[in-house]
């Protein structure tokens, strides 16, 4: 099967592999319908020394497919149903699960090679959730469910991890797919002041569409003073952190409001950051987030998709076959594509 | 009359000063009827350099008095009426106040100069919390309810803001005044399990009789190790860090459970510390806390002290007058005192 691997930044290469196997009991493989390349892939795409990976990544960990081999601790599908499987797999039975953090799963882990043919599920009756029976390969609402594997699902952690409802205010820091998505998240749970922070048209205009009611392009401190110029010079209740770099980090501090909520979402590219009384003590600011157990956030987002209301695929500006998975890196790395879809 | 003024760290003097005078509107002067020795006291007394207060700072923020003098914009109270004084102070009116954030009032700040016969205070009317009739300077009750303007309340804000209930497994770092009385909160608040950390027999066994289930002496990776031998392996759900240094803060990570909340009321010392993927972000930590805003509490942390149920005032194990104040540091900072209480 083809499968795409990589070995060093900017060094993404298409590879003919064998058809991944049940390994064990509690595993699946599928048939790759839809995957697609992840914000979150760039940060390797941009830093990965090869001496550190000799044998190379196998990338990807969103994906629908078809159950195409179970093990036999596998229950509750049967072979040729259609699934979404979370980017952290999980056996949601444990009690981190149960409390739907299945990112801190005991049997979890995150998934890899999902840019391939054919890709193996650990932990699969847990993981894998089975889409209705209507959606197949041709359902034009395909590109939406898949970002119900991570980036929807991510952006929306963010906004529940912030507690936004219809009293917050709300910036969201990034107009990258999950930034956007965080946006149609705020919306949903009911904010009626969404700040879109970007500086690329056309993605805040997308984000417009999503939801959000006003955009900054500034960052930094001109940023945070945009947003308070929003916000009768308080800030806003709640930042939706969705870039992972400090910079985002300290515009979050500027522009959040006393006894307000920064969730994170963006995978920081940092260890240590200010936390002191300056920052966010001083002003009982909460600081929260990780990453997303979108696992459990499917039956929630799954209806408004179902019948039309939301469509979150539309944060996929490019689609590519698995030989174009290396050509779709180099276009979301140069922004010439917000985020690129994989089909067959 | 008699103020307490520190002039280096080590340098606490009785002074003749004239009595304060309403210099606002907004404010009032109280004839103090008991103050007391806070912990956060001691950070200046340990590190405070004379040449940056060349004229002393009068100390003490936490008060409770007789109405003296009011200005005429303060309603609602009468001359002699004795009331109790957040130590932070505030108009009780604006969105931060209306929203229980007293510590970020428009109009706020913090109080000073506690320690003397009389004192000012500064917005009066939003701040004063006016006590029982059937209370006077003879009450036994007086150290309990002086505990309102600063350490229950603060141990309280910990433990509501680390959403501390009956089904939170809880860690308390640090046996002063406010990890004791944080403790109080968590069991107010419904916490079965509390895990009192500290190394002060005297001080861990009021703590139990505060309602802590568990004691650990042991800090740094041992400690951590001991609450997760509590906590089948997982750590607590929420820790209330009540000591301000980055060895508490550390602590802390280690001791949270995965999705787990960590609530600080120790003003920290210092500014930048770990919030990354290792530290917070991989297992959806969340960080919460900050100055507290004793005045929101008073209504509601009241009644148990006037029926006895609760006794917070037990912190206090060493009685001064004014000219006692220098010596009540002394013991303080030798820990001889947990925490001392100043009466006239």
């Amino acid at each position: 099967m083809k499968a795409n691997i990589m070995y060093a930044a900017g060094d993404v290469r298409v590879e003919e592999l064998p058809v991944p196997k049940v390994q064990l009991q509690t595993d699946a493989v599928l048939k790759v319908v839809a995957s697609c390349i992840c914000g979150s892939d760039l940060h390797p795409y941009r830093s990965m020394h090869s001496h550190d990976h000799p044998e190379g990544e196998a990338m990807g960990h969103e994906v629908i497919g078809r159950i195409e081999k179970m093990g036999s601790e596998v229950s509750g599908f049967e072979k040729g149903d259609l699934v979404i499987v979370p980017f952290a797999f999980g056996d949601n039975t444990c009690p981190y699960c149960q409390e739907g953090l299945m990112t801190s799963c005991v049997h979890g882990g995150f998934m890899t090679g999902c840019q391939a043919e054919y890709v193996r599920v650990p932990q699969a009756q847990g993981s894998m959730f089975k889409l209705p029976k209507e959606i197949d390969e041709n359902s034009p609402l395909l590109p939406s469910l898949l970002t119900l594997s991570d980036v929807y699902g991510t952006g929306y952690h963010a906004a529940v991890m912030g507690s936004v409802n219809e009293n917050t205010t709300v910036a969201v820091i990034g107009d990258g797919a999950v930034g956007l998505l965080a946006v149609m998240a705020a919306k949903k749970l009911g904010a009626e002041k969404i700040i879109l922070m970007g500086r690329h048209k056309e993605r805040t205009d997308l984000g417009i569409e999503f939801g959000a009611t006003h955009v900054i392009p500034e960052r930094g401190e001109e940023g945070v003073a945009k947003v308070r110029e929003l916000t009768n010079g308080e800030g806003v209740h709640v930042v939706l952190e969705c870039v992972g770099l400090k910079p985002a980090y300290e515009m979050s501090i500027g522009a959040v409001r006393a006894g307000g909520v920064i969730s994170r979402v963006g995978v920081p590219q940092y260890e240590e950051a200010a936390v002191g009384f300056e920052s966010l003590f001083g002003r009982n600011i909460t600081l929260t987030g990780g990453p997303a157990p979108t696992r459990a956030y499917m039956e929630e987002l799954l209806p408004d998709i179902l019948d039309g209301t939301l469509e979150p695929g539309r944060v996929f500006d490019v689609t590519v076959d698995f030989d174009g998975v290396p050509e779709g890196y180099r276009l979301m790395n140069n922004r010439e594509a917000l985020k690129v879809l994989v089909k067959p």
